[in-house]
């Protein structure tokens, strides 16, 4: 732990939409005293700092010896290369991963002679964009940051884990790695493929019919909204999270179908009874945007 | 026409979401002077009498006989039963819908006496709420009024719809009646079908995982909104709209089946392609946002 009065020294791995707003974040709330940027792109390192959203960038294994507490924020398929990398490096430090999938990742460090000084997390955040360009100060605010296994986190590492998440503030859930892809799965997964699927649906149609987005409303923009979010961020975790993004896609491609036969019987009475269900989403909606710490959006 | 500097008096039949976002509008921004409200409800007509949302509430026939326009805004099941029974009434007055699907409404007055007065029209606007409490002065501002079949009306009929229009101000598309059926189906049904389809798996699911919800973040509440949507509402459309709703609905389980294919494969390359081809959905969306006249939302 760090005397009273001298701010930690953070290190943030990856400055996309993530790892940038986080380190707006941070340094906002006065959580981080000094960040640190490492990025394989040298163009977002001197973006992020020209915009002083860092306060200096160094190569990986001099920021991680500087620092007090390092974050992980590149897509997940880096993160099973870089984790044991920066375990590798690490003292004192605590190591906290930002993606998007846990299970892969926490076998990839099961053995490490480190692997107390890590803690994985998930920020349930983010938006249809990418790059430091789209970071924001406010992106974590009130929203849930998902700590997984933690039992096997050295109990010092865990309390930075939350003291972070409390400075933001952002509210803990507590899961296990292997029901946490299972839950993103079918909270935030799904609902990407859903849209990119959508997106793909019309505009194989435009390709006729020019006229066709004149007509497109907020309904649209809100449902393919997502179908703008990048491949290099996404294709990693569908990857990663393969067998589970299966078992919910074949549920929802059962729904569609069962739309579908609906409609070819013309059986509307069902199809009526079947919304009035979906309906219920309501409640999951609109009933957590009344308890204020823990807002949907 | 009315004599300069004496307004219309406009009948609203069917006051919810539409019918009552719409009174508002003409009355905030002049177009009418004098609105009378109709709806089925008698507490519906009180509350928007309560709400000064209409100056009066009259039986079907008397409000015809006192207008210069009658708007139906009711689900579109009931328009094919009303327009004929409106259009029986009508002398000088023009008749303008405002229902989602077009070519069955329009066929059901195809051979009527006064065809003419009547101006099919769709406001590509919305919320996933309805009712009269859901009404808002703002609703329709900047969005695409789509006018069908215009060749079907008298001059002076479509004159009013134009102007109507301009008044708050909404851009107009001209369409044929089927053409608007097939365009609505991919811009706006499908969207609906995939959100209520996506509700009820994830709501599937919660029944054994009460916690799944706590991970949900802004990315599942933008794709499964339109999932609060009223079935009374949209029954009809998918009834009247099926062949066409069918017909997108097929392709986007085509599309889905696609990517589970890819998943089934471990064929990341081509689902990495695909991702990319739908990010194309930017260029409507931003591409549009940037023309004043028409935002999608």
């Amino acid at each position: 732990m760090k005397p009273a009065g001298q701010k930690r020294v953070v290190t943030i791995v990856g400055l996309g939409l993530i790892g940038g707003s986080m380190a707006i974040t941070l340094k906002e709330n006065g959580f981080a005293g000094h960040i640190i940027g490492v990025d394989k792109e040298r163009t977002s390192e001197e973006k992020a700092l020209r915009r002083c959203i860092i306060d200096e960038a160094l190569p990986l294994n001099e920021a991680v010896a500087k620092s007090d507490l390092v974050l992980l924020a590149t897509p997940v398929d880096v993160l099973t290369d870089l984790l044991p990398r920066v375990l590798d490096l690490v003292q004192h430090q605590v190591v906290m991963d930002l993606g998007s999938t846990k299970a892969p990742l926490v076998a990839s460090v099961r053995e490490h002679p480190k692997r107390g000084r890590y803690v994985a997390a998930h920020p349930m955040a983010g938006t249809e964009y990418s790059g430091i360009e789209a970071a924001q100060p406010n992106l974590f605010d009130h929203k849930v940051m998902v700590l997984c296994d933690l039992g096997d986190s050295d109990a010092d590492a865990v309390a930075v884990a939350r003291s972070l998440s409390a400075s933001i503030p952002m509210r803990v859930v507590e899961l296990g790695s292997d029901a946490h892809d299972l839950h993103a799965a079918y909270v935030s997964h799904i609902s990407h493929i859903s849209s990119f699927a959508l997106a793909l649906t019309v505009l194989a149609k435009e390709k006729d019919e020019q006229r066709i987005f004149e007509l497109a409303s907020g309904g649209f923009s809100s449902t393919v909204r997502l179908a703008k979010s990048s491949a290099d961020m996404w294709v990693p975790i569908f990857r990663q999270n393969r067998d589970y993004v299966l078992d919910v896609l074949d549920e929802h491609i059962n729904q569609l179908a069962r739309f579908r036969s609906l409609l070819i019987k013309r059986d509307f009475e069902t199809f009526y009874r079947l919304i009035e269900e979906a309906n219920d989403i309501r409640r999951i909606l609109e009933g957590s945007r009344q308890e204020p710490v823990f807002e949907m959006e």
